[in-house]
């Protein structure tokens, strides 16, 4: 398999007329073949009208159907991962290892969520029966669900070509609650972005399903997601991406006429917080998980751990020195693209100049696009009142923040702006009760990590990926990650007094795809009476 | 029980400074005792410190305590109910018999949203247990439920003086989920506002809650609700009204350094299709039950039928000739406000001019604030091309729309906006099979109602009073009424690899709430392990 350059407009292919761009290989500094086309307007058109055609298509599917349709694409990536890790190799400078898992994880993913589209229960069937009689009034029967939203816009993320992209998990969640989506695929690894498009072109042929299930629109810049996000048709939108792209998303969908909502994951700094016990009982072995959590994926991980706060002490300053060390020795690696280098480069160089602020590590550095850990340094009080030491740097870089006392470990939680997580590391006789620090950081993040490291985001029931603002555009009322992440696409709808045969099979009396549901306020998988 | 023209910041009363106004009895043409002083920014900001210091205390309370003190609010507004309903019928111009059934509506609501908040299910616990021997890595243990959002702040509406107000289901369901409210009182039933909001505090003192638990701020005109949407403190608001209204509380809350949700009902048409075999078999009954639905509350209701679609016919005309001669017998009474007269009048009198619709029914009116019933109809293709025909007129008015044949009244509805409601109304004959009208409608209003009328919302937990914009906000993704109405104020938090003792009740291994939860895929109301 080898990528063409043009956007797949369910199963025909892009017009010209859209500026061309190149994948760029970050480990060798070279353009990479084919050029691509940005779509154009008619492009866009095309792709907004087609998933509307397939919308009541697709609202009709059965839970089965979608699923079967989830399992034909990760089959299909299954099959061709060697293709597609070779390609999105060459684009992202990530190992093969790192990519081979995470095509699993995709696949893995897109099994689950067609697997919860399947069993139905994530649809919160409530019926309530009539009770003709009732005094002063009859009470008519309700029957209510979740039913999908309609065509759904997901921009691919630059640093999960996979997970976080074209198959990822806002389009495998999309598809599972049951909207066609139109992905924007992002300009850093378009090679792999066509290839996997086209395997779900297959999926969509095979379980023939209607075309405008699923088209790949390319952009060289902002234009053409900008478009999407606008235009009428659309009717939600998926991003992974700064906070700068995604509150750009957000008011340009809270500004049209039907507003939209956008999921937008964007930027969290991770606080990990250890408490004086942690450092006690285990110094070297959080020198080692921290030091692995910080550097993986070359820091371009949403969940790096990008703020270390602790007490000082004698203890915790040669912690701190150990964990140095270890930074200073971590080999550079690629980063994504060069514009990602660019910003890391420019916003660790502003931070290793800002006053109260030191450098307490930084490894060497002489490959094209190559990074290395740089971290800092600075009190609890500069922090407190330097508003832009809150901001998220992408790639390897943290903060370490030195508090004089507990009460100013709880004013720098306090402090906190939204996270995707907070951890916290404690030693054994320091949960023996209530923490105010958990009651802070409950208020802060969308997922508390005890004795963790906050990197690996695991793709379950449970898992929320998201949390108050900026960390996420809806202020974490939502997960990305894990099957909540198929409520984002749905919208609420209730039957009044139908008549049986008009309603969807989830909500017939005769139960026939044996739900739970909650019948008269019990939860049950019987049929009505 | 009589009101003192105050607001109440907690247990203090507010500062002066504010605009003065008083309440207006429509049905007499008279101002009302005492003058009400809208809030000054230092009550504002009072009553906003003290919301955010009881929201941790909040965040804990038991769902047994939340219950507790739902039921003590609900206890206070019936003991009290003949000084309640004397009051809001000065106010409001509202029958006896209606009121009395408000505030019965509105307690029967706060006793099932605090019987949820006890019961837990709601919360959405999930656990997914440890597996330290997975490879390639291992998985951790995840909890994971809903948590409240912090401090609310719910605007009175005008229309339901109890149950969408400040005891109302805003309110109601705000407290259930955990989070401490600010009322912003409707200027238009001041006094109820007033004394409805000191039955809550005396449930507060009652109950030991923190003093931050309620307040309630008066406001002449907008510059409270606005300062208080976007006060940094605040978290979510929950509003009913106008979509101009909505849509500028909506604007402002997006345009915010952090945004927070509006939950905002605004306006809706609710169409009503009306298929032949209905007349052929019942057209008498249908004269009846949609007069009655129309003249409700003198029109004033968010679910108030304003669209009626027919295919010409003979059957048809006569059904439209009845309906008419029932509407010009119908007695005028008081609209709500001297306002919303105003504009009915205004709105009704441009509509009677606009090209290609004219007026059926208009019965006549006399009294000061009064309004009887306008009926208009046009033709399908003339609604179609005229945007401002798919206008909501809030009060005692619709609009017949004729269509030629089937496919103009599936154009019809295609062309809808967002709704709350849509109805249909067929014979027994036209259920056969899957009807394309439904599938339409589905997409375009939150409750579909069959051979019914849309007013009347029961409270309960299949209720969904929500849908597409520009009848909600957020397009029907959640509702304001039933059970689900809590969920609005909360978002997701997990928990990752816990101390047991740390961990929320909730999601403690042992399940001491004994509340039905999804552990590692599967309901189920055990303890783990």
């Amino acid at each position: 398999m080898k990528p063409d350059g043009g956007s797949l407009i369910g199963f025909g292919s892009g017009g010209p007329g859209g500026a061309i761009f190149q994948a760029f290989d970050p480990a060798r500094g070279t353009h990479l073949e084919p050029s691509f086309s940005s779509a154009s307007r008619d492009d866009i058109e095309r792709a907004a009208q087609l998933a509307t055609a397939a919308a009541p298509v697709w609202a009709r599917l059965s839970g089965a159907m979608r699923n079967r349709f989830l399992r034909a694409v990760a089959d299909n990536l299954e099959a061709k991962s060697p293709d597609l890790v070779a390609r999105a190799m060459l684009e992202t400078g990530l190992s093969e290892a790192r990519l081979m898992g995470e095509v699993a994880r995709t696949c893995g993913q897109m099994r689950l969520y067609g697997e919860t589209a399947e069993r139905g229960d994530w649809l919160d069937a409530r019926i309530e029966t009539a009770l003709p009689e009732r005094k002063p009034l009859p009470k008519p029967d309700h029957r209510s669900m979740l039913r999908p939203l309609g065509p759904v816009v997901v921009f691919g993320s630059s640093n999960f070509p996979f997970a976080y992209s074209v198959a990822g998990g806002d389009t495998a969640s999309a598809f599972a609650a049951g909207c066609p989506v139109i992905v924007k695929a992002h300009p850093a690894h378009p090679g792999t972005s066509e290839l996997v498009g086209r395997l779900i072109l297959h999926a969509v042929r095979d379980c023939a399903l209607p075309e405008g299930t699923f088209s790949l629109l390319f952009d060289a810049g902002f234009e053409v997601g900008q478009a999407l996000v606008k235009h009428p048709l659309v009717k939600a939108v998926g991003f992974t991406g700064s906070v700068k792209g995604g509150r750009a998303l957000v008011d340009l969908a809270a500004a049209r006429p039907e507003p939209i909502p956008v999921y937008a994951e964007m930027g969290s700094i991770n606080p990990v917080f250890i408490l004086p016990g942690a450092l006690q009982e285990r110094s070297a072995a959080i020198v080692d998980g921290l030091h692995a959590s910080s550097i993986l994926g070359v820091g371009q991980f949403c969940t790096n751990p990008g703020l270390i706060v602790l007490e000082r002490s004698v203890a915790a300053e040669q912690f701190v020195r150990d964990l140095a060390a270890k930074l200073n020795a971590t080999p550079e690696a690629a980063m994504l693209t060069p514009g990602i280098q660019k910003n890391f480069i420019s916003n660790t160089a502003a931070r290793s100049r800002q006053s109260g602020v030191k450098v307490i590590a930084q490894a060497r550095t002489s490959v094209a696009c190559g990074a290395a850990p740089i971290w800092f340094e600075t009190e609890a009080i500069n922090f407190l009142g330097t508003h832009n030491l809150s901001e998220e740097i992408f790639g390897p870089s943290s903060l370490v923040i030195w508090c004089r006392n507990g009460t100013e470990m709880l004013n720098v939680a306090r402090h906190l702006e939204g996270n995707l997580t907070a951890t916290l590391l404690v030693g054994g006789n320091e949960v023996q009760g209530p923490l105010e620090l958990v009651d802070l950081l409950a208020a802060k993040a969308g997922r508390l990590v005890m004795n963790g490291y906050p990197t690996g985001v695991e793709v379950s029931h449970a898992m929320v990926h998201g949390g108050p603002y900026p960390s996420t555009s809806d202020g974490g009322r939502s997960t990305s990650v894990g099957t909540r992440a198929l409520d984002r696409w749905t919208r609420l709808v209730c039957y009044q007094s139908f008549a049986e045969k008009l309603l969807p099979p989830e909500l017939q009396s005769a139960n026939p795809l044996g739900l739970r549901r909650l019948v008269n306020g019990e939860w049950t998988q019987n049929s009505l009476g």
